[in-house]
This record gives structure tokens, C-alpha cells and sequence, in this order.
């Protein structure tokens, strides 16, 4: 087959005619490499990554686009080398990232996704996906507990785009004027949030001229407040915001609402640890990322709106050549008007396929896993010799499941030891007063204690010395 | 193999033990669902479109999410329903939207970035991805005409989001203060843009908070002009903006030049066309969709910079999680802090595999033989009884590969019948004074002469009642 593909070319390929054998050919043998891709992902004996500096792997080959073609057989030579040089994000000890893990129902869908290559701007093109889409954001606001599941919501390019569609419509709810009239019209804004809420909501203050100023946790005069944004799911530790009492002064002053459950989200999946999230149901709108703790392939997140209607009239500018308002059919589900996006890419399938798979209860077992993992971690190393907990077991149990340890102050170079062996990854980072010490995330359904206790060992292997 | 996926369910695919098997097994299934649907999208036999109302869709399937689990076989069966009722986009006679086709190379790219699964924010978990990036950026850079292809850039989740990028900055280039401070600590503000620009240009100035009152053509007195947009491929009739005139005026009056090239700037790969964009290298950034003229499977949209290092002053917010500042790598490759996302969808590599598959000169026989095709169109319909050009031949020169007809006011009712034959796909809408005319997009590489007249005949076929 080699020698078939080192003298075809792409025109060789459908829709060329008789090009049928080729693209069969082809994909199949592409095929072949993400299969075994996929197997080394799995196994323990494989490297997470194999790890080069920026100039190394500029250098050692040839990645560059030139005026001629070149054969099928240089493309998949191209694909072999781009996934030798990957990070595994699905290998059991990728400990990395708050999306980790490699679901095979949910990478089926991402392929059929790729293959059926529509945009969610109207139903008209998209039909199913729209539907589902559809049906999927009313399945999620029934489990954060809106009554029959009612309002509105949309899949948007990751939770910080999800979180700046909610302020967005939150200060066009209190001044619709903002829309044609700008900040110039309205009174100075205040948005409150917690000092460990993720960076997205200064960089939304930021990008909708409310400016990272308007974000601040004390009382100011002079300055309406329009927003709060509370997280369930703090980013680096994990930390939940008392929802109920943010809900009531916000019902109290009249204030929008939000709740960034982009990483917590997931737990209202588990009837153990759903809970943590109690008063989400009182928001006005909520950020939940399935790609994070439900291991969604990247990128899927939804903003969920309780109100509807808000989303089409705070965005919607009526472009005549997609939303034409004589179509044959409902008109509703042409939800591209929505959006800020004009094009929108389809998330919504590998979401659905997962759930249809594992049904709730398969990513409430999945998510209850973790959770289980992350004690498992908590217990081993508390007490351990060389290992120190940032936050004491009180207030771990308000984390989902991140912990926390740092050995002898040494993160980084215990890290880059770690990304040339690459038998593991895990992420370090200071916070506050705190020296860098290890984020440890568990939201890979493929780790096991076996995994936990290798990555133990394996920071003290790398730092004995240090 | 059937049967053996009936009593199968997802826990039973990898990572479970000895899961291998049933994870290959399912996953060739899968496969060979979607090299079927492949086939069919290319066989002028098969409908564009097996059309259903909403409701007919929603109530004839089990779409349900349910609290148990289905078994492999429910899940490969939702698969081929999704796919039954999918347009396919890559047949050649779906000319519905700019972005049309389905090039097999990028395909085979989008299954290899779904199987990474990864993210654009940190080198260190998207070493090859975003060193991609970086020399395909590069190349786009030096095709505008910026000297050694200098600058800085981005993909964005669609055009619309690289235009809103572009408004950023150019705010911020002006008046840095607007970051912390917000729009209440600078002047009114006034973004100037054809009356055909694509409506993000509204859509960005709304969500910005500059209002839609501040994109205008007229000169008003007591604001301060910061931004041009002009348009290079309109949306709708394919037009330029005269962008050498556009410059000069910018340069006088020290206004930000951005070229929306959303559509357009796949022409800059042709030798033939590429004077349509005469001026484009004077922009301070260019929108740029490979996604829409090149073909590229969605999303893939640049956002060009000329000036290095605005994009990450503009947006960065530092988040020590992320970008450490002792990490051991070259910091200049953590793309993410550019970003208004947090997390990226990995959308270079199709683009990238594409361009190695093809070379430029590939690129360049595909989009000249697309326009080719247009004006082939343009002749046999100009002097057609029943077809009246909605412009004259003097106009389109200046047009791109959009040709415009409409025939007897009747372009919804026909558009109806053709969704329900499901034979071929083209979209009609009202602009201005016109009546609702059929807007002719050529952009699928799938596409030839026969199709063409396959088309007009269809149209007359279909409304010969009318």
C-alpha cells in the first residue's frame, strides 16, 4: 500500500472520478493509525508524551507548505509524525488538565461530525444536530432544576465564550438601550465575582467595554451592579461558591445571576455529590462544560439562559440571506441568530451519542469514580513524608476532586524531569501566598489507584534529589 | 456483528479490559457507516437532502436521553439516522452556503485532531498543533503581503468571532486605558463599514459596548473614527470594497484598517484573481476563512495582525495555572493568553494537511476552476427567458464566484419543492429593493459544468407552474 500512496495525490482522491478505491484506501490506512493511536493511548508501558523543545521539532522536520503537492504517502507519513510528538491526553496517568480522558462513543461522534461537515446556523442544514441540540439543552436545565426543563440556552466555543454570553445578555436584560446606544448610554457597571473565579470573566468585563475595573468583590458608590457571577467548580482548587446565600442577595438587589459550572457542572449528574451545586437552580443563567468533568471530546460547552428569548433579541441582528422569514419551516429552530458566532461548529452530537450510550447513570458512575479516586489520593498522601496538603481536610470536602501537594517547593523542575521521561503529566502552578505546588485533576475515566499510586511514586523518584 | 453489539455497551469499549477488540470492532463499524455516507454524498443519484419538518423529525425517532444506558448496536443505529437525515454538504450539487464540499485530506485531518483531542492554549499539551499554527500563520501573513509574513494571528471559532477580534484591538491599539477603565473612561466611538458587511461588524460593536449606533457611514461630529471594516467578498453579492482608496483614508485620518476577507481571501492563493484584494497588505488585520473558499472542513477562521504583540496586551489576564512563568519551554509558544477563549478547539491541522496535500498551486486550480464554473453560470443564464440577473455584467467583474438570478418572485415556493425533491440545495433571499432572487454560491471542488446545468434546468422544472 506504501508503494500505491508514494505516487498519488490528493486530485487522486473523491470526488475524482473512479477515485472511490483510492479514498477507500486511504482513509482505511489512516484509519490504521489513529486505531493504533488509540491502543497506545490505553497502554501504561507508553510514554504520555515524547517530549522535544519548540526549536527541536521546528528543525528535525519538514512541516513547511510549499507551492507543489505532495504525495498521499508524505500526508500520511505527516499524520503518523504529528501523533508521535502528541500528548496523550486519554493515557490513564494524564493527570494534566481539567479535560482529560479519551471517550470512544463520544470520538465516533466527533468523526461522524467531521464527515456530515454542517454549521448549527439553521435548521435547514443541520436538522438533526439542531434537534438535538434541542433536546439535549432542556435535558441539562431540567437536571439544574428549572421547572420542565424551560428557557434557553447554546453550545459555544469553550466555557470562557459561554461565560462572556452571560454577562452579555445579563447587562442587555437591565439596559436594552446597550445594544444600539453602547456603554456610553447606560451607568458605570459592576460585576462581582470571587477572587479564585476563573480569568474569563475580567477578560469578558474587558472585551464588552465594561472594562476589568467593573469586576470587583467590594462595594463601590456610584456604580450599578448588574452581575454576579458565582463558581461552582473553582478552577485551580476546585472550590464551590455558597450558591443559596449568593442567591438571595441577588434576588434582594435585583442582580443577575450567574453560576460558572463549567468544571462543577457535571456533578448534577451524581445524586452523591449534586448537592455541592444547591442553589443553582435560582440562577439566571449557568456555564456547564461537558468537556471537562463528563469527558465530552473538546471543545463542548453550554451557556443555559432561564429566561428565553433573551439570547435572539440580546444578539440578533437578522441577516436576510440566512434567516429568511418566508421559510416552509418553524422558524424557532434557526437558532443562529443567537449566537455571536455566525458559522457555528457542532458540538451537540458527541454530547448526545455519549448520553444515549452511557445513559445518566453511566456518567453519574463515571463522575462518582473520580470523586472516589480523588479521596484515595487525599488519603495516601496527607500523611505522607515529603508531600503537603495546601488545604487542610476541612476544607477539601468542599472540593470536588482536585487535592493538592507540593514537595520541598521544586514543582517545576520535578515537572520538566516529568516531560522528559513522560511516563505521566500533571500541572503545577503558585497561587496567592502559596509556592508552586501540584493541581492534580482526576476526570480521566481510564485512572485507576494503580495510577494514583504510580504518579506518587513517580514525583518522588523524580525529586529525591532535589 | 450485529448481534454482538446488541448485548454490548459502551463500558465494554476501552478503557476497559480487554477492551481492544470491541473497541476496534465498533469503531470499523463506524467507519464503515461513514465511508457509505462519503460514497453517497458524491453519487448525483443520492439526494442533497432527505428534508423533514421539525416536528416530524423530533416525533418519528426515539431521541430521548434516558437515566439507563443503550447497547452499541441502539448507538451505531442513531448514526446512520443522523446520517439519513443529513445534508450532505459535499455533494456537488449543495451550493446553499459559502462553505461547501468535502475535501477527503481534510477529513482525514479532522479524525486525526478529534483522536488527539486537544487543546491550542499551551505548548505543552499541543506541541505540534500550535508550531502548525505558528508557520501556517506565517504563510497566510506573507500571502497578505506583510514583509517576511511579520505579525501575529489567531483561529477563531468562525469569522464572525476574527472580525470581533479585530474590533478589539483596534480599540485597544487606540485607547489602552479601555481594558481596565471600560468605555466610560474614552470618547464615543465610531466604526465605519459598507452597508453589504457581513452583520458581525453590528454584532461585534454591540457585544463590545460601543452599540450599533456606532457602526455608521456617515461622518458624525463629537466621535472619535477608530476602525474600517471593509469587506473583501461580501456575503451576500461576493463584493470588494476598493481597499487601495480605503487605505489612503485610513492612513490620512490614522483610522485601523481591517479587510473582512471572511470570504475573499482564498483568492490571494490565485495568481488569476488575487488583484481583487490589490491593497489588502496595507491592513492592520485581515479576517480570513479557509473554512469557506478553500474548503476546509468547518471551523477553521484566521484573524491576521500586523502589528506582533497587540493580540496578547489586548487580551492576556496571566492565569498562573496556565502560563507559568518558569515553565521550561519558550513562553512565546503558549498561544492561549491570546485568546478570548480559555480552552481552543485544535483547527489548524485540517488547513495545514490540506495545504501540504495540495500545495498553494492546488489551492489555486481549485478556486479558479470554482470561478470558472461562475461565469460558465453567469452565460447561460444572462439572456435565459424566465432568469433575470439581479446585476448587470459591468457589476461582476467585480464579484467573486456569486451569481445572482431570480425567477418570477417565486424563488421561496421553488426553494420549497427543491427541499422536498432533495436534488440540489441553493439559497434565495431579498436584499434591498430586490425580491427574494437565488443566491448562487460556487465554492464545492465537487462541482462541474453538468451540475450546473442541472441546476437551471431543476429551477424551471420546478417552477414551471409558478
Amino acid at each position: 500500500m506504501a508503494c500505491l500512496f508514494s505516487f498519488l495525490v490528493s486530485t487522486d482522491l473523491l470526488p475524482a472520478d473512479s477515485g472511490e478505491g483510492v479514498t477507500f484506501a486511504f482513509l482505511e490506512q489512516l484509519m490504521d493509525i489513529l486505531l493504533q493511536y488509540i491502543l497506545k493511548s490505553f497502554d501504561r508501558s507508553t510514554k504520555v508524551i515524547d517530549f522535544h523543545y519548540p526549536n527541536d521539532l521546528l528543525e528535525g522536520f519538514n512541516w513547511e507548505l510549499d507551492e507543489q503537492p505532495n504525495t498521499l504517502e508524505d500526508i500520511l507519513m505527516s499524520c503518523r509524525t504529528t501523533l508521535k510528538y502528541a500528548v496523550k491526553t486519554g493515557h490513564p496517568r494524564y493527570f494534566n488538565q481539567l479535560s482529560t480522558g479519551l471517550d470512544m462513543v463520544g470520538l465516533a461522534a466527533d468523526w461522524l461530525t467531521s464527515t456530515a461537515n454542517t454549521n448549527m446556523f439553521t435548521y435547514e442544514i443541520a436538522p438533526v444536530f439542531v434537534l438535538l441540540e434541542y433536546i439535549t439543552l432542556k435535558k441539562m436545565r431540567a437536571m439544574i432544576g428549572w421547572p420542565g426543563g424551560c428557557g434557553d440556552g447554546i453550545f459555544s466555543p469553550g466555557g470562557a465564550i459561554s461565560n462572556m454570553y452571560a454577562m452579555l445578555i445579563a447587562r442587555y436584560k437591565l439596559f436594552p438601550e446597550v445594544k444600539e446606544k453602547g456603554m456610553a448610554a447606560i451607568p458605570k457597571l459592576i460585576a462581582f465575582t470571587s477572587e479564585h473565579s476563573h480569568f474569563s470573566i475580567k477578560k469578558s468585563a474587558a472585551a464588552l467595554g465594561i472594562g476589568m475595573d467593573g469586576v470587583v468583590l467590594i462595594k463601590c458608590d456610584g456604580f450599578v451592579p448588574f452581575y454576579v457571577s458565582a463558581t461552582a467548580g473553582t478552577t485551580v482548587y476546585g472550590a464551590f461558591d455558597p450558591l443559596v446565600a449568593i442567591a438571595d442577595i441577588c434576588k434582594k438587589y435585583n442582580i443577575w445571576m450567574h453560576v460558572d459550572a463549567a468544571w462543577g457542572g457535571g456533578l448534577l449528574m451524581s445524586r452523591k455529590h449534586r448537592w455541592k451545586l444547591n442553589g443553582v437552580e435560582r440562577a439566571c443563567s449557568v456555564t456547564w462544560n461537558p468537556h471537562k468533568m463528563m469527558g465530552v471530546p473538546l471543545q463542548c460547552s453550554a451557556l443555559l439562559v432561564r429566561e428565553e428569548g433573551l439570547l435572539q433579541s440580546c444578539n440578533q441582528m437578522n441577516a436576510c440571506y440566512l434567516f429568511q422569514t418566508d421559510k416552509q419551516y418553524d422558524l424557532s429552530y434557526d437558532t443562529g441568530d443567537k449566537a455571536l458566532q455566525c458559522g457555528r461548529h457542532v458540538d451537540i452530537f458527541k454530547l448526545w451519542l455519549m448520553w444515549r450510550a452511557k445513559g445518566t447513570m453511566g456518567f453519574e458512575a463515571q463522575i462518582d469514580k473520580c470523586l472516589d479516586l480523588a479521596e484515595y489520593l487525599y488519603n495516601k498522601i496527607k500523611d505522607r513524608e515529603g508531600f503537603e496538603m495546601v488545604f487542610d481536610g476541612k476544607v477539601l470536602v468542599r472540593f470536588v476532586n482536585l487535592t493538592y501537594f507540593w514537595s520541598f517547593q521544586v514543582a517545576p523542575q520535578i515537572k520538566t524531569r516529568m516531560m522528559a521521561f513522560g511516563t505521566t503529566m500533571v500541572s503545577y502552578q503558585p497561587q496567592g501566598d502559596k509556592v508552586n505546588f501540584f493541581r492534580m485533576v482526576i476526570s480521566n475515566p481510564a485512572a485507576t489507584q494503580e495510577d494514583i499510586d504510580f504518579l506518587i511514586e513517580e514525583i518522588e523518584r523524580l525529586g529525591h534529589d532535589l
